[in-house]
């Protein structure tokens, strides 16, 4: 994505604590508080400019998200569509996926969201990508046991590398898709890039994984 | 594949026994006797008209190979193959997958290949897909500890089936090509089939998965 500096976004983020959170180290293993109500949290990383996760959190009130992502210039973005829509189930964070360990704990999250993240196709960049092995263990630090990951993407390569670093992590792959808007799922949300490269054409692979207790 | 009734065939197999091996249960646990040579042992459970398989048995004179297949009228075609070549390294036997446990036991065989196998695309007819766990099973019972299946099929719906397959029944995704013939994979050996949808344009999924000791 084409990163534009704005030199104000910074101070935007700041002016709502509503919605983005402020010092996510003081809610390690009690986020419930942040919300409403009580209820299982999905989280998304690297949310980009909060289309899906705003779609999602409109669509599945009984359930709260958490959308996280590093870029500032990207995640204010992210913040205008969270003021318009006023949310409660919906909290953003501007954090990096590598700190996901400082601001949650072990049963915090019910699922983790991975759409359209960077594919880093060189091999040299591979502790990069968000299914990097190191990254499967941040997020099983952190999700409930039995917890699922859903990844979207249409990066034939990431997605090829992902399924075989999955399984070499002993997660069990409990759904796939080749072709996902072909597929016949119902309810798909999609993001800013998945509509967009969609229209070209572009195939959707998708697929949910699910840590297993015994490894 | 279109099947045509040659009621010649079954004698042309019988004519043959250096080729088609006549009583496989009679060599389980023994059948590099078969063999020329005492070496590893790949088979491929479903070897249609035989041009993968004879062509591997070409290419790869330290490997022994056994092409399985039922249906009569087609493995006559692999055996006419195998009579213009005159392989030592590969035989041919006129059995169903499902037996495979009749004529081979543990640690019999090094590899099995699957090809192309019959999607059996409706839901009730999943028993009948080789990448079935049934047939996990039974390929898990006469491979050797950490034994491989290859699998090529150009059948979206059978390769999204299959990965979770394998990963429901704790086998390890080694290898996955989403777009097998463009991946840069050398030396790949391809059958009727996979030449003729190839050619017409169509996408070629192939994985490597290996059973893995602790289950």
């Amino acid at each position: 994505m084409r990163l534009r500096h704005k030199p104000w976004a910074k101070d935007k983020l700041d002016q709502h604590p509503q919605f983005v959170v402020a010092n996510p180290e003081m809610h390690k293993g009690n986020w419930h508080n942040v919300f409403e109500k009580n209820q299982p949290l999905h989280i998304e990383v690297g949310t980009g400019k909060g289309q899906f996760i705003t779609g999602m959190a409109k669509a599945n009130p009984d359930i709260n998200y958490i959308g996280i992502e590093l870029h500032v210039s990207v995640i204010v973005a992210a913040l205008d569509r969270l003021i318009e829509a006023d949310l409660p189930n919906l909290k953003l964070l501007n954090v990096n996926a590598a700190d996901l360990g400082k601001y949650f704990t072990k049963n915090d999250v019910d699922r983790v969201y991975l759409n359209f993240s960077d594919p880093w196709p060189k091999s040299r960049h591979e502790k990069r990508r968000l299914t990097y092995k190191d990254f499967l263990k941040l997020y099983e630090d952190i999700l409930v046991d039995g917890g699922e990951i859903h990844f979207k993407t249409d990066n034939q390569g990431l997605f090829e590398y992902s399924l075989t670093s999955f399984s070499a992590y002993g997660l069990l792959l409990k759904y796939v898709s080749l072709d996902f808007h072909n597929s016949g799922y119902e309810g798909n949300i999609m993001t800013e890039y998945e509509q967009k490269f969609s229209e070209m054409g572009q195939r959707i692979y998708r697929s949910e994984v699910k840590y297993q207790n015994e490894k």
